[in-house]
């Protein structure tokens, strides 16, 4: 389990009013409009007043609404009034309006946006194009669709809150590989499958020296290599300081794997390369969920078996 | 069905004596070695003596032996008599090797590769480091493991036959899509998948003006659309002169799709670039299966809902 600064507090309705959030659904239709509500009613519970974009809730084959009606949605969140931009969810979708999307007017709304999975894209985009920090976290559906809000994670909860105030200052957490990492570089990465799609293309990051976080769901330990392999020979692996990675989950092995597995797909690239490859970090589509500034600079350090991610005060002035 | 030059040949076991085949096993073990022995009889048979590498039928973890012995294979195989060298199976395994093999010797060997899914790994890489050509084509257990050597598919065979001696003049298929494309230029491509795994690569090719042909299997159609994506976001499409997808198939579409399927992402496509896209390459996991000269300069045309592709005379003087 991580350790947060906010591991103390209580995720309960008595919680002071935190920062109002706006919703948005740039990937996957929302299949269950109503759950969406009750969660959006959880948020407000939890002190965070939360309401959705015109769209979110739209329908277009399996996206939520036509490209231009998800594009318009950043628009929009960037003019409302709520400093917090959320996904209510992932999916597919957001690769198709990376040439929609005017990046830096989205970076200068000086808007937190949080995100995971297909949000992916977006987060790598707006280092690309305009030098943004955005955050790598939670998402509507993901995190807060539950019966009440003592429900809500309670280290997601507090680590979201602290990021978005800007008193995140350090996490830690249980982590296996080498021991004695001590960097600093910024802080990159999010959906396996999603950055390598993005590979080759105007919307990947030139990130040198970077601390590079990876997870990803639902894909065998060989494609997760294949793409592990593919970074590799493309030069980003040996480029960063050290590679951390999240949940990778909700995969079957099969017979003829005959004892090929994740772990041994990690041993093969550790002699690959002389980067770190640490595994561990409670992001991805599990919980608990840390709130990661994507794009920022950060310390990165393991010892004794725990890895420790310190982050400059990343003030938003709000 | 496609029409060949070949397709009044009968696919018996009277038929002449063809080149013989040097059989390798790059990247997924042959979870079967009897069935494999039994598909080399089918192919000797119709004349074309098939002996296998000492390692083609090895075994580490889910791969056909170590990266050493899949890589020394190559060595071999340009080094026996035999002038076709044709893989058991695809999988998963080759894009571990690349940094492996010496693409420039293995094209001085002469020897006529051929193969078809994660063999694409070794397409894309002989013509990125090489300029050499190699044959997108079948493999022993997808196409010769049957029952008797009348089970084998005609046109495949007839296909293969007149591709390995030198006889492939032109291909007819039933196609979709825009008609009246009239190109020549660079035929590659291969499995989507893998091509896309080397994106950003060393082993990716340069090709400006080409026939780009793709094909997958087991992919829904989301993630079919986030690979052409890729492809269109780096500049792939747009530098090509034709799209050719051969088959894409064995996915399963949801409840969730709505009305998304294969076709909507392929409209979605053509809207957002000028190269035709036209579908119905006989190649991809399925029969018939052509054998195409991958890196060779063909032209492709398509006129009354037809494709056309023609063949310049691929002499490997054998």
């Amino acid at each position: 389990m991580p350790k947060t600064t906010a591991s103390t507090r209580d995720a309960d309705a008595d919680a002071p009013a935190g920062p109002s959030i706006y919703l948005i659904s740039p990937s996957g239709a929302v299949a269950d409009p109503e759950r969406a509500r009750r969660a959006a009613g959880i948020l407000a519970s939890l002190g965070h007043p939360a309401r959705f974009d015109p769209a979110a809730l739209r329908r277009s084959q399996r996206f939520a609404g036509t490209d231009a009606q998800r594009a318009a949605a950043f628009t929009r969140a960037a003019a409302q009034d709520a400093p917090v931009v959320m996904i209510t969810r992932g999916g597919y979708g957001l690769g198709r309006l990376l040439p929609l999307l005017d990046f830096r007017a989205l970076a200068r709304s000086g808007k937190q946006w949080v995100g995971l999975s297909d949000f992916t894209a977006f987060h790598l985009a707006m280092l690309a194009r305009a030098k943004a920090i955005t955050w790598a976290g939670p998402a509507l559906l993901d995190d807060f669709a539950v019966d009440t809000p003592a429900d809500v994670d309670e280290v997601t909860l507090g680590c979201f809150r602290e990021a978005m105030s800007g008193a995140l200052e350090v996490v830690g957490f249980k982590a296996s590989g080498p021991d004695g990492v001590d960097a600093r570089g910024t802080l990159w990465g999010g959906n396996l499958s999603v950055l390598c799609a993005m590979l080759g293309t105007p919307w990947f990051p030139k990130v040198r020296g970077g601390i590079l976080y990876l997870e990803d769901v639902n894909e065998h330990p060989y494609r997760i290599e294949r793409m592990l392999v593919q970074l590799l020979h493309a030069g980003v692996l040996d480029a960063q300081q050290a590679v951390v990675l999240g949940y990778v989950n909700r995969y079957a092995l099969a017979p003829h794997d005959r004892g090929y597995d994740l772990p041994a797909a990690l041993k093969w690239l550790r002699a690959q390369t002389k980067t770190p490859i640490v595994t561990g970090l409670p992001f991805g589509h599990d919980r608990p969920k840390l709130t990661l500034p994507h794009g920022a600079t950060v310390g990165f350090a393991t010892e004794r078996r725990h890895g420790w991610l310190v982050f400059d005060h990343v003030n938003h002035d709000h």
